[in-house]
């Protein structure tokens, strides 16, 4: 097979990229829920890819994907993103960084190349929490630090993530078990896009990632009374919904005036719902992130309080339940070193960025060094399908990472 | 057939109610929205006891259901109500009225006698608006008051207003031209739960309503640009829920200082709608009501104003919807003091209430002299499974329309 030059590869990638984007659970939308048959069809693609760079796949107890190609030594260099999307997703965040190192792998392959340690590429099967509302589900079955509470998660159609993974092909009773203590691993890396605004304010195609922001997820509900929107007087009501606006509000100001804090609802739903009828009940979540966990960590008390004082301010009543948190992680100094060299070899300055959004290798983090690589997007925009990269830029990054892997050889 | 004391007809309109307030769209909750099986189901197990109050029966274009009891003369007096009703619903709203006119039937069948009016008993087919987002539907049909425009509404799976009506047996092109200019009519009576506090405070069991209080039901919406959770800094945002928010609270804040106003949002979503999204459509249900038009249509605009306040403020598009509106409408003066009588017939005090609610009579009135006799129900709670008349009350009520019927027969 005749090796494809930097060009050709990354022409590869974003054909790869645009063909998964097309693989959706909605017809007019990208959305690519953990345990859907879109997630299905695109293990079964990126499997054949893997196959053809060289090799051998499997899936784990919770159907993350994973292509080992096998190395001299003993040791084991992770590389890799997730394979699931949000509602009405780009088709690049995640994906990208599986096709990047797919292509790594593949370049390796074409020139027959062994290192002195094996390459596992890793697509994992759920980092955005769509389905569940709990992030990372994917990458924390195969770094072992899968919380079988979280088994009783529902979905909104009230399927629980036992049966979800095992409707999948998964073991649901295996997810804790996958890896710990596997000492073989000498690093993780991951590209992705940087879904904010820094590598295009500096015009660079790509820069290498200081650390992670903290992230707690929770849901709130605010219990008030149903009653006819006709009759009940506004002093005597106690509604749900407007609790929740209070809420919503509280989040928005708090944050505001917090350097570096984001907090978002992204959900909300109350019931009855009906036009004429006071809304009983509100639920909403809640995202919250910091790059110091303290200080999200006193975010989320005062958010909390705040809760409790708006349902007792209007004769409601409220829930809180803390889905997840994840605290604040720095990337390996001397992998992000490295990884910082391998984009001095490009060419260019090396700018450092923090993450504003939380990644697998959050995950990864407890059981490997772990360094990232940030892609520039247009305008920021991820979540979205207006999400995009140039292939030029994909060619630095795809360079860039094949440039590591040749350091990381050296070593 | 024995005629029925009052206590027996009481107990049979309880238990129509009791066996009623089981046929849903839900297992677990009453919810009967237009067009639904549980609607046909309940126009069936209705025609049946119209036929057996020696009653023709028919139903219109919109399913109306409508049975005929004949007089010696050419007028017609109408009673009834609705027989659809909101999400987790209670028996009595609406339901009611229909049992107890039928209840007055039946007693004039059972005693084989003739008025010089015929008696029309109306069910309508949709009063709540539950699917469509819009009231009166059957009685305005009825009325010859329907807009074709409404044709093109569409409920939440995308149907429109023209394939329900098809599809639930109904002529949706024969909607508009179904009475008009019918000049038989000498009076529409309803028999209505009060959904508010007065007869409770006053510990009387039926009232007589002064007039309906006039309705606009709106649509907005607010577009503003989903984005990453974790990456858009707070002061970058457009969130569409944070609007959203701050017009939820500025709607109970306006009602709040306005005497006699009442509006909410009873219903609320968000696009994409993922707990690490930021909102970027944000979609609400608004309702208000103001027995003074005037006031309704100036807080009307005031609202629409500041929701294009808002969405300016935010960087946020707005759209505003007004759906249907209702003027107030006062109740006939000779019709509502021949009811006044009919209570005084029982010997209790008569009590005038205003409707905070609207109700099918505020249709009926554009095509006949309306009244509507008010029943007691616990705390004014309706729109509630906790809903809940007396045997005692409805006893009061079925006794007073019957004198009712007799007072206009005399006239």
């Amino acid at each position: 097979m005749k090796e494809e030059t930097t060009k050709d590869i990354a022409t590869t990638v974003m054909e790869r990229c645009d063909l998964l984007g097309n693989i959706s659970e909605e017809s007019d939308a990208l959305t690519r829920p953990f345990g859907s048959q879109a997630m299905r069809e695109v293990n079964k693609i990126v499997s054949g890819w893997m196959r053809d760079a060289g090799m051998t796949v499997r899936q784990d107890a919770i159907r993350n994907l994973i292509g080992r190609y096998e190395g001299d030594g003993e040791e084991t260099l992770v590389l890799g993103s997730h394979l699931d999307t949000v509602r009405d997703a780009g088709k690049y965040d995640g994906i990208l960084g599986v096709m990047i190192a797919l292509s790594c792998v593949q370049r390796l392959h074409d020139r027959s190349e062994r290192l002195p340690f094996s390459i596992e590429v890793v697509g994992f099967a759920d980092e955005e929490g769509l389905r569940f509302g709990t992030t990372f589900l994917g990458s924390s079955v195969y770094a072992g630090s899968f919380d079988r509470e979280r088994l009783k998660l529902q979905d909104h159609s009230g399927t629980n993530l036992w049966d979800a993974v095992r409707d999948f092909g998964g073991e649901p009773d295996a997810l804790e078990k996958s890896v710990q203590g596997r000492g073989d691993l000498i690093g993780y890396c991951e590209v992705h896009i940087e879904q904010g605004p820094v590598l295009e304010e500096y015009d660079l195609p790509v820069g290498v990632v200081t650390g992670i922001q903290g992230q707690s997820r929770i849901r709130t509900h605010f219990s008030g009374k149903a009653g006819h929107a006709g009759t009940v007087p506004m002093a005597n009501r106690k509604d749900a919904l407007c609790a929740a606006a209070e809420f919503v509000l509280e989040v928005e100001t708090a944050c505001k005036v917090q350097p570096g804090a984001v907090a978002t609802v992204g959900e909300i739903s109350v019931q009855p719902g009906a036009v004429n009828v006071i809304p009983g009940e509100a639920e909403l979540s809640l995202d919250l992130r910091h790059r110091d966990d303290a200080v999200r960590e006193s975010l989320r008390d005062h958010f909390e309080h705040r809760a409790a004082e708006i349902a007792r301010s209007r004769g409601c009543e409220y829930r809180w339940q803390v889905r997840q948190e994840t605290p604040a992680v720095p990337s390996d100094p001397d992998l992000t070193a490295l990884l910082g060299r391998a984009v001095e070899g490009a060419g260019l300055p090396v700018i450092r960025v923090p993450s504003g959004a939380g990644h697998d290798a959050a995950q990864m983090a407890s059981l490997a060094p772990v360094a990232m690589l940030f892609v520039r997007c247009e305008e920021g925009i991820s979540h979205n399908p207006a999400e995009s990269v140039t292939k030029e830029d994909v060619g630095v990054a795809a360079e860039t990472m094949a440039r590591f892997i040749q350091l990381m050889a050296e070593k």
